[in-house]
């Protein structure tokens, strides 16, 4: 291969050149050359130049071909009180200009300690201790750290592993990647973190059991959880992390009593229960925290994205008073931290973004109308591609079938035509960015900024019922 | 042990309470109840507040006691171009009203492709294909998980082990975790990421062998990597990853020709080369990558920091055309990102830090005062504390000694008083905020915003003599 060399010195041009007939613009072939894009195949950026979002405003991308786009995804289930908020902005600068950087290492500043303790207020119970992180990744690092730390401080020294759902989503550090239960995320990376193990998942459309009755499929997948810790010993378990809504694999509903009957699992053997909320908190279910919506207490909460409106990048791990009692004694503490977890400018910016939620009342509104953007979007079920549309909130998924009847999904042709080639670039040419993706199976997934209501619901379903009608010619 | 409770949901108040006769804020009791500090103990935050910084301007900290203090850590190592520069400010305001977030997932956006071009035209050789993450530690992540993917994809399949060097600082992903040679650091978490082996690094001062030598000395640190390759069997090595100068432990400089030779052996045995310039990179040395102030090239340099002068959180990625070339074939793709890597107000920021950086000429201005820096720190070897001041750039390291003679180092309970105790408080009182660290001998560690000039020098060295003397006097 040509490739292989062992001589890593050599001077080399970009290997890539513009297709002919093509016109790119400076940027574009910058883009080309230089971008490494996250999650993304890069040949197609080789040879046609990648899509550049320009502004956006509201609810809506514009793009550098002129098109005006709604953002049915709040970027990446982030952007919760919609684009172009100059409040926001505002608040970026002023905090800027004061203090822009100082790390939350022993010495604190006021964004930082002000969020703090808005966050506990949100919290629910004694929820009260708040470890800021860049990101959600990073919250769940720590998460799984601070479990491992915690029960060694308390005299259980071999509880280290997490319990997590299949298919979920837990970050790509190779800590957090580990609680991830997507084998085709992690196979070129392996070995990850030892101690990741999975238990099955609320995917009630495809329930491998139980699949007439919501409650009994849902006590039988809390009941999975319990199988796993027996199963690798209670002794070294030391959490279960999961998300409130599943977001891979098309949002999986919690089944009524599923976390309650989670709880009571997780207290019986001892293990934390991390509630792994960076896309659920922050109204995208019409709460603070998803874990109110659907009436459980976790011992952590891991928290992100939405928590600034991704005006700027922040996270937080948030510790209940047991989790912190030990780390509060004599000299221990926790040997972790983040150059930028609990950046001012970010913290800054998060208090004006919850400013905006109180004021305007985005959680109410998400619960107001929640129930319209699910009968909005079921109105797709009259087409033969979609088998199911599940979600709560602002937080839906749409699984397209080959076949209604038998649920039967689409083949590896099929799917790489419909999601990896046509579906990303017909819906934004259509005028609408979605998540098109068949991690598991093939879904579409909207999650719109919480300032959306029937007439954005509207467009979302007009625009996905065309599409979906040429994707299902196509296949 | 009280917290030891298998009840999770009891509702508990923080079991801290201000001690009598201390006035505390209402900000800082929210601080005392709500925030948890990275790699702090917080029992002494529940009987006396914590010292909160208030605002920034130029090289200099004011907190909340009335003090200016000089930032003599630039954050933490960040804040590359001073505080308080409003067009960095308005550069952030600007960027969120026109687009304050979208991910780097297959669409793009104007600041995040001009600065991977920007990033691309400072970095040597190849290197020109950018993958953006949100600080340091995910950067280092990135480029791990990319080697073990490359040599996957190019038919080495079972190259994925990393080495690099004891006591160095790469992170606290479990994954930079496993790659950073601070045992008391990880013991907590143990396990982390397989794969993990360290070598020697080029601590002159304590050299095991040729102390007398420098370049000799070079050649044997450098050695030590190629026997820890041979060791796991060059066919399991996927990487190397060293600073080009190492943090932890106290600035160590790269002796002449080391990194040649690292060179050479990395070639030899077909494994990459990681730059970790997450500190050094971006003027701290007085170019925009320390690779080149050290005359090597890497295949991978991870830097993240002084990207934005710490305006804005942001890292990055950057690789060589030959890392690059498997993952532009086909449907090969890197199944790895981060929601807010390579944030737009963030990108826009840097872009800005880096014109500051033009203009003002910072890297000259770096390596026209190094000599002068070093000169006036080196005075402080009259102390009986001092045992060794080493360096580069705006980038230092004092090792305190029991015994000059001898090069004794401290025992614990005097390291206790010193670097737990007195030092971080009396030289914040003393009006300097800088490093005191003993995560192996004792050190002060100073790195002040590139700025800087004589006066700080000066400023930096009386306030470091006067309180070195204070605490010769106590242990």
């Amino acid at each position: 291969m040509v490739f292989m060399t062992t001589t890593a010195n050599v001077q080399t041009e970009p290997v890539s050149a513009p297709a002919a007939g093509v016109n790119w613009t400076p940027l574009q072939e910058a883009g080309r050359d230089h971008l490494w894009m996250h999650f993304s195949r890069m040949a197609p950026f080789q040879e046609k130049p990648m899509r550049v979002i320009d502004h956006a405003e509201g609810v809506y991308l514009y793009d550098d071909r002129g098109q005006k786009i709604l953002d049915g995804l709040s970027g990446l289930f982030v952007v919760q009180a919609g684009h172009g908020r100059e409040e926001l902005a505002n608040a970026a600068a002023e905090q800027a200009k004061k203090l822009a950087y100082f790390p939350a290492w022993g010495i604190a500043n006021e964004p930082v300690i002000q969020l703090s303790e808005r966050l506990a207020s949100y919290a629910p119970g004694s929820l009260n201790r708040v470890f800021f992180t860049s990101g959600g990744g990073e919250a769940v690092e720590s998460a799984w750290k601070v479990a491992k730390q915690y029960f060694k401080l308390t005299g259980k020294p071999m509880k280290h592993k997490v319990i997590s759902r299949m298919s979920a989503y837990h970050g790509t550090t190779q800590g957090a990647l580990a609680i991830t239960g997507l084998p085709a995320m992690k196979q070129a990376f392996e070995p990850l973190t030892p101690g990741g193990f999975r238990a099955a998942n609320t995917d009630f459309y495809r329930a491998p059991e139980h699949g007439d009755d919501l409650v009994d499929f849902g006590l039988w997948a809390a009941n999975r959880i319990e199988e796993a810790i027996l199963q690798e010993g209670p002794e070294t378990v030391a959490a279960v992390v999961l998300e409130p809504v599943q977001n891979s694999g098309g949002c999986f509903t919690p089944p009524p009593g599923y976390f309650q009957r989670v709880r009571e699992i997780c207290d019986r053997y001892d293990v934390l229960l991390v509630s792994d909320e960076v896309i659920c908190a922050f109204g995208r279910h019409g709460t603070m925290f998803a874990c109110e919506k659907f009436g459980y207490e976790p011992d952590i909460i891991t928290c992100a994205k939405g928590m600034s409106s991704g005006y700027g990048p922040i996270g937080a791990m948030i510790a209940n008073e047991r989790v912190m009692e030990p780390f509060l004694q004599g000299t221990n503490f926790f040997p972790h931290g983040y150059t930028f977890g609990g950046h001012p400018v970010s913290a800054a910016v998060s208090l004006a973004n919850l400013d905006i939620f109180e004021r305007e009342g985005l959680n109410q509104r998400v619960l107001d109308n929640e129930q319209a953007f699910g009968d909005t979007l079921r109105k797709l079920l009259d087409l033969p591609i979609v088998g199911d549309v599940r979600g709560d909130g602002y937080f839906w998924g749409i699984e397209l079938v080959r076949d209604k009847g038998t649920k039967e999904t689409f083949d590896a042709a099929a799917r790489e035509l419909l999601i990896k080639q046509f579906l990303p670039n017909a819906l934004m040419d259509n005028g609408l960015y979605c998540r098109p993706d068949d991690r598991v199976n093939p879904v579409i997934q909207v999650a719109p900024p919480l300032i959306s209501g029937q007439a954005e619901f509207d467009e979302m379903e007009q625009i996905l019922r065309g599409t979906l009608q040429d994707a299902w010619a196509l296949v």
